[in-house]
């Protein structure tokens, strides 16, 4: 830190990435990518041509993107405004729509990312702890009287609310944004999104980083209410309204075509997730129902030296500091082959604790 | 805007960047984009293997890139940052730096994006205006009383200050930031980043968008001393973390190796700024003595009236409604033959106006 940095940001601490060491040849288990290359569709759409236009500027209204988006989505294109990942979108969401007289209200256990968000743009936090399964209540949040940042399904636990929850939240809070972060919704959970019509308060944010394969190319959505979608652009053209460059638009909108690639790659991670599911079961680890690309494991020794000891072995999972998570780890759901080869090292892990 | 907005942002006006009409054909020099194709190198970086790996974060610490820009600069990567694009740098500096008791000091006549970075992190303005020649005075910073954003060459007057004028402003200013936005300075203005090492309060933000061929590619890097460089590194980590996606950051890295088509590009933007602002006097226009790819220039009719005459005509050149500018133009120099055709649709309007 220097002593120039304004003192309303002194003691800030950033998030932290998934770490991506450069010293190893890792399996990452770590950041919930997927394990599969983008569709055809996306490899054909960064053509030569399309390189040799990056001279020029991308579309500040991502306009072809937007429209396909919607189209998706049977929304209108004034519905939808693109960002540069989720994570883009939902700091305007915390910039845009919290204050001092409106907190952010989001779980304690959720995306470590919130508490961030709600440090640099300087606005008070409501914290609603999981009950002892790590589950969310509706009920808590009714009203919450504040911004509400809902992770569905939550992170790092997988676990889901369902539409008529999410809803309720809705109609308990009509003077206040309920953002729902959908960055893993298409992995079998429900979208929020056929509820934008029927609620101004509602934002639904979604990324092309997991389920489209895209987590290299920066592109997240949110879809909203035009009032919403109009303070959200606000934001973007008064920060950085080229945020997306021209390569990841021709792939974004490339990645929405193909749909037969997209449920395939989904069906696998599907039946991966339930292979790996069962598998630590049988090791008796504990594992929360999962309609993530991730599974929160406890596993039968502590979190923090199985975490230690998969790195030893070439495999990066995520452990967590925070106390109500800290015996267990965050595993990325990839390929049954991966999901086989950590198994293979926790079979050695258990071995040697004896 | 919704009614959901904070407070803070009503009123808000965004900023405005060049039009990108989609109902025709234009000759766009309006965006200060280069008319030339990124370099040999940039178009073989972004190979077939890479797009597959898009899957995969790219790194966030943006190592590879860092290095190359801190050889080319004879500093440490510990002094570089990359950004997406220079405007978000720019937004992490107003915001980190800035507060209260740190006005935001720039002239009356620069970048249009600073009152709104001002705005939108709710940090108070300190104007200076520049003389009646549309010249930066460093005498006018000495001292300034806030952090200082000064872009050299300026826009859009093009006009810069010398080395000597910047260490001026450093040397009066050691208790405040100031920052130089380099954005054009590769078309014949003196860099600072050679005083990055005597200076702990200088930040020198440079782009790939224009000299290096990239406007659509969202490449920029800050160079400061590695505490300053720490400030911004933890705006961009509570806000952004992944904010350059991978094929950029392939893009970057070929772009800083390429010198030779990048001093041939650069020289044939020099020339045709030479030619089109003779030719532009001949007609009697006042032009700027511009070192960046762009002029700004006085016609001998109204500049408003001019620019909606070349825009029926097909091209495109950006007018500002400030009132010091109104009766200018900003045309971006681009080929030889672009400005020849800029020069016939002139000489025609001249014609037309008697």
């Amino acid at each position: 830190m220097s002593r120039y940095l304004s003192h309303r940001f002194w003691g800030l601490e950033p998030y932290v990435p998934g770490e991506q060491p450069h010293n190893r040849n890792y399996l990452k288990l770590n950041t919930n990518e997927s394990p599969f290359p983008p569709a055809p569709g996306v490899i054909a759409s960064i053509s030569r041509a399309e390189i040799h236009r990056l001279n020029l500027y991308p579309d500040p209204d991502s306009r072809a993107v937007s429209e396909s988006v919607a189209a998706h989505f049977h929304l209108d294109p004034n519905n939808v405004l693109l960002g540069n990942g989720s994570d883009e979108l939902l700091s305007f969401c915390f910039q845009a729509f919290c204050d001092a007289e409106h907190p952010a209200c989001f779980p304690d256990i959720s995306y470590g990312f919130y508490p961030v968000f709600a440090r640099i743009f300087c606005v008070p936090v409501h914290i609603f702890p999981l009950d002892a399964d790590f589950h969310i209540h509706a009920a808590d949040y009714c009203p919450a009287g504040g911004t509400i940042f809902i992770a569905n399904p939550n992170a790092p636990t997988g676990l889901t609310l369902s539409l008529q929850e999410i809803e309720i939240i809705l109609k308990a809070n009509p003077d206040h944004v309920v953002v729902v972060d959908e960055a893993y919704v298409d992995f079998g959970a429900e979208s929020a999104s056929m509820l934008i019509r029927k609620f101004k308060n509602l934002v639904v944010i979604q990324t092309m980083s997991k389920s489209r394969n895209l987590a290299g190319a920066r592109i997240g959505f949110a879809l909203a209410d035009m009032e919403l979608i109009t303070d959200l652009r606000t934001m973007k053209y008064s920060f950085n309204p080229y945020n997306l460059n021209r390569l990841s638009l021709a792939a974004a909108a490339a990645a929405l075509r193909d749909d037969e690639y997209f449920q395939g790659c989904i069906q696998k991670i599907i039946e991966a997730r339930a292979f790996i599911t069962a598998e630590l079961e049988k090791r008796e680890f504990q594992v929360l129902p999962s309609l993530a690309n991730f599974i929160l494991a406890k596993p039968v020794i502590p979190g923090e030296i199985y975490y230690l000891g998969l790195k030893e072995k070439g495999i990066l999972v995520r452990h967590f500091q925070q106390n109500r998570i800290k015996d267990y780890v965050r595993i990325t759901v990839g390929t049954i082959d991966q999901m086989q080869i950590l198994l293979d090292a926790t079979d050695q892990l258990l071995k040697e604790a004896g």
